[in-house]
């Protein structure tokens, strides 16, 4: 399969690599990273929905995300943006707040790199506080989110250039 | 020597720790990391002066600060903010400009833990995209500079103590 979510953890370091490539061009990908219409119709799995409380999508700015379950249960995540730069680069911090501490955060880097025939290839970089903290968010079962998104992100790109 | 400023970068990890401890209370370190005035009568080496572009000092906050040395030549940093909470944290964003390309940010977690007698042990831990960045960090003298504000923080104190 070729447009497949690949994530790479490597034993003992802090830090995990997620790729993905998709059938739309870079300036599109980019912006469903950063317009808020288009998050809300791919992030979070299939049987979430999302909430912004707040998305100011600008090198300075930050946001704020609910994932809800169809029983109720509430997932946040807040960070601020260090650096949008269209259509190649966005670098953010990233906390969920469901942990019993605050200040796990981590430090994410996506980066939108255009491929021949109109294709993207996102590489996002999460580097974190510790080895546990990266392994904690692993076993919490990021794949599973992750792939489900990118799916939802197909079907946008499939609904958006038709 | 009690309070003596120590850089901690383990060999082949992406991380380094500052650890200090001031004769001064939690409260009063923690105010001049985040008070513009204090902010520029110590942050920098004795040789440099220093501006401060911006300095918004608030989760969801940003900052860019410019040191200046005898012959004019200027280093520039900026970063957003992602959490204060007084007296104990500030995590933030940090990039230095001068490198040859963008993107090269750490994460930093500073830490205010009251000792007694009215002594502050101060921990901040930054992290970092690469070792390499971490490596070319302490490479660039990082230890000299904050070894040197330091003691110009111990000086402040002593002055606002007495």
């Amino acid at each position: 399969m070729k447009n497949q979510t690949k994530i790479i953890a490597e034993k003992g370091i802090q830090e995990l690599f997620i790729t993905r490539e998709f059938n739309a061009p870079r300036e599109l990908v980019f912006r469903a990273f950063n317009e808020s219409e288009l998050l809300l119709q791919w992030l979070g799995g299939c049987d979430m929905t999302m909430k912004i409380d707040h998305f100011d999508s600008r090198t300075g700015g930050s946001y704020r995300f609910i994932h809800c379950t169809a029983t109720g249960q509430e997932f946040s995540f807040n960070g601020v943006i260090h650096d949008v730069t269209a259509p190649e680069r966005i670098i953010r911090t990233f906390e969920f707040e469901g942990l019993p501490e605050r200040g796990h955060v981590s430090l994410e880097t996506a980066t939108f790199e255009a491929l021949p025939d109109n294709r993207t290839k996102l590489t996002i970089q999460s580097v974190f506080k510790s080895v546990s903290d990266r392994d904690g968010m692993v076993a919490a079962g990021v794949e599973h989110g992750v792939t489900d998104s990118h799916q939802r992100l197909d079907e946008l790109f499939e609904r958006l250039l038709k």
